[in-house]
């Protein structure tokens, strides 16, 4: 199932949101409430922008309630903005390469969902990608495929935009027995400078998502919360859940919606809506002029 | 680079030739000889034939020559027939999906050599793998693709004559600055009843190649050796270099070509001839048909 | 918490127990019902008698559910007794050498449970092994510590009444603050030819423990169920925890108690009591005479 | 056999050193030239000083050459003083606990070498570690214990004399069969402050040892390297074995030495003389006094 979160906002050491949170992500590792199963166990990513050059990001097929480096790299690296996600896979194996989030330049993406029947439709897909981005696909997840599709229809430009043609072409898709492509997902992505969320699935309720308030209605909510007032205007994170009880704290983050978190911790809020694949010609400038 | 072995005749314990050897599969996995690195410690994999179902396979990222566990499954599994490969990646992760052998049904494959261009042509390749076989690519090896081309290629009927066939579409096929595909190969097959191998090169020469010699000339040769006099007609051993010194126990095999083992153990001899592909039209059949 | 489990009787596909069950141990690593935790994802291990010298043992670090080679395994190695754990970790590090079952010679050992307060009576536990031992102890686990001094008190010529001195001597144990040692456990115990199995606990309720019933009984109880029809007579189970809601199939063991499983299947039960250490002299008999 | 490094300087992101070096340590992890194995697969480690608490530490159990959370780590952190080492395991397990460095508090300590016989004289050596200490040693080298007796001889007020003393001990302490310990050392030491190095065998040549020259004589020798030119005054790094062939740019520290890097770059050096331990009495200050 997974669970992901992001932190946008003042430069904080990534153990303050992953370790000393009441129901953080790495809690969320062996103990998520809002979904399924409450184990995600199947290996953990994070991604971080800081010091070097691009994001960094860092892979284990350990769970993360188990793995020490994780707990040293938490401990020890401070970052303005940073993404964390604790993988449940469903059907493909766990390994570095089918960890989130994935990155591509200065692009990071994780990804809680599933798209399906992916075993029918992931060659067609996989021919979508741009040619030139093909190299690049390392693992085998649904996800990848997604991350990749998006980069070829502008998600460097445009995120969400991207991300609605892609969920679109998805939906347009069909498996040999007729089946056509379903969504589910939150998706987070950033390019460092700012944030994007997305909620949707084609059927069902969407997996879960939340924001922080502004921090002006939490510290009115919360005076004499000595973490709270920690906070600074334009702090904001983005989660599959809550990471604590307090009310007024979170925003649910509705259905087929996105928001974007700019500089400054503006949120942003619009509607995600998918758009069908251009006529097929179009589609052959990335899938037809290169066959072999 | 990579190193592997095969066996094949009298059922034993995976370990006498694993580590019970002078110079065996494991000791080259420190210590290679005949390539450029003497390392092959990204990952290995074995595969045998025994109990249950169809070949096992066991595959880890850790060297060989530091896995507890490659000792005791070697010292508790008997087989009359298995294949164990050490890989020394090039390009690639080093992940359990990327370890050899492949196994699709009651067939395994290993390949000591590479692919070129990869990166250029490995779009292409992925296409001309039949579309229901898509779904079985769990890795990211050019090896996993050429399995998957020889099994789209009538493996399963004649395996040589796959090979032939995908090779001859690999030299076929190029990259979009017109680098044609060269591929560099030994190849080990077995259906549980049989063992192949192939040795070829585009260009340059193949990587090393030794068949074991026919037992009573084994025999012959070192009618005192208490190890040598263990073996059985019909037990035969293929490996990418010889696992001790003794002159006549190895024969190599010629470039261009592979051999047969066949129950009972004899070895056939038939050249290898690269298939250039068939027309366009044809290809199609795999790769046109359910484009997207 | 962990769980295991032993099968004693004819030989069997060892995936016919692990996976092809309705509750059995894999799925407890991800659902186990009958303790503090539903997750065991700790790691792993398999002890089995079968081919080749002695038990072998198979140790990895990935949660049971997830591990393709754990499949592999199971799917292909046929054996009469065998025994599987899935830990969950107090306080040690999940590394191979922390995995159970442990192995000297041809026994086999695992546990479910604790000692407390490990970190404080730790040194005095492992100076009270047999300093000839002493080497062998390899990874940081309590259990590991309890096998190495039980085989110090004579596991090898009778398990259960070493591991009541073993307990006496544990409880005897006092660490700097002056709390005494306290074990909770269910161990399971193999040298190949029997299978023992003890539930104890210094303080509160011990670990869930079940032995199978006499096939007999389960046949009359089950006549048209074709998967316990091929039950043996002679074959015989101890699980943590029953691999399925079949009333009758399994006994609970009783706390304070130990069975023996001979061949034949015969189910021995005798009272556990822990036995208090022999006078200062004789314990320095192990601890005392080697001193640095 | 084992390689390691150490920078004490300006902050710098670690891949300079690691990766963007001629024959750093990552590339002597699998082309080492100074030793007997030119392979140090079996897991390597990094320890930094920078954000955070403490010096932060990372282990893998893969080599360090094949390892992509290495490069991703060492591309985004920047830290003025860093030890890194890889190993090649000389009969203890591949395990994250048993990689250096080895921490406490905010020391961190890296050892190549042995100490033998290990299996004759290992419980005595654990057993004279303070007792308070025991509970923090995980792993199962030689090194760790050999960090362990530092710390209880004072270690944290000069690591010299506390490894002289911790050598001394080491060669007076007999195996049963009357063999005494031999030490075979190059060790790293840091507190975050100063940085430490020894070079010590008890027989034969000690393994080698190299420090920087000054800044300033580096720069006459090589005036238009533009490396070499970013040095600043008080840079300095220590090695197994030097990272170019640069001649003037490495000195060797001499065996039976030590030197300490302090603020400002200043490399002092002292001779290193293993002091006897004293009498058995004191001894017993930590080994006996609270026998079990």
């Amino acid at each position: 199932m997974c669970r992901w979160m992001a932190w946008f906002g003042q430069p904080v050491l990534i153990d303050e949101l992953l370790f000393k949170t009441q129901h953080g992500i790495v809690d969320q590792s062996l103990h998520a409430r809002m979904g399924a199963e409450p184990t995600n166990g199947d290996g953990f990513g994070l991604g971080w922008y800081g010091s070097g050059e691009g994001p960094a990001v860092y892979h284990s097929v350990s769970p993360a309630w188990a793995d020490p480096n994780l707990r040293e790299l938490a401990g020890h690296i401070e970052s303005p903005l940073f993404l964390a996600h604790v993988r449940a896979a469903i059907g493909s194996p766990v390994q570095q390469t089918n960890c989130h989030p994935f990155r591509s330049g200065r692009w990071l993406f994780v990804h809680n969902g599933y798209i399906a029947p992916f075993a029918g439709i992931r060659r067609a897909l996989a021919m979508a990608i741009d040619p030139d981005r093909f190299p690049d696909v390392h693992g085998s997840t649904d996800t990848e495929l997604v991350f990749q599709l998006a980069l070829t229809h502008g998600l460097e430009e445009d995120p969400v935009a991207a991300l609605e043609r892609v969920v679109g072409l998805i939906e347009a898709t069909a498996a040999r027995d007729g089946a056509t492509g379903e969504v589910q997902a939150t998706f987070g992505v950033s390019d460092g400078e700012s944030l994007w969320a997305v909620r949707y699935a084609t059927k069902e309720r969407a997996r879960s998502l939340f924001a922080s308030s502004d921090v002006d209605a939490i510290r009115q909510l919360y005076p004499d919360n000595a973490r709270l007032s920690r906070l600074q205007p334009g702090d904001r994170l983005i989660v599959s859940e809550p990471f604590a009880d307090l009310p007024g704290v979170w925003q649910e983050i509705p259905e087929s919606s996105a928001v974007a978190v700019r500089p400054g911790g503006v949120l942003e809020h619009r509607p995600f809506r998918p758009q069908a694949p251009p006529p097929r010609a179009e589609v052959r400038q990335y899938a037809g002029a290169r066959d072999a």
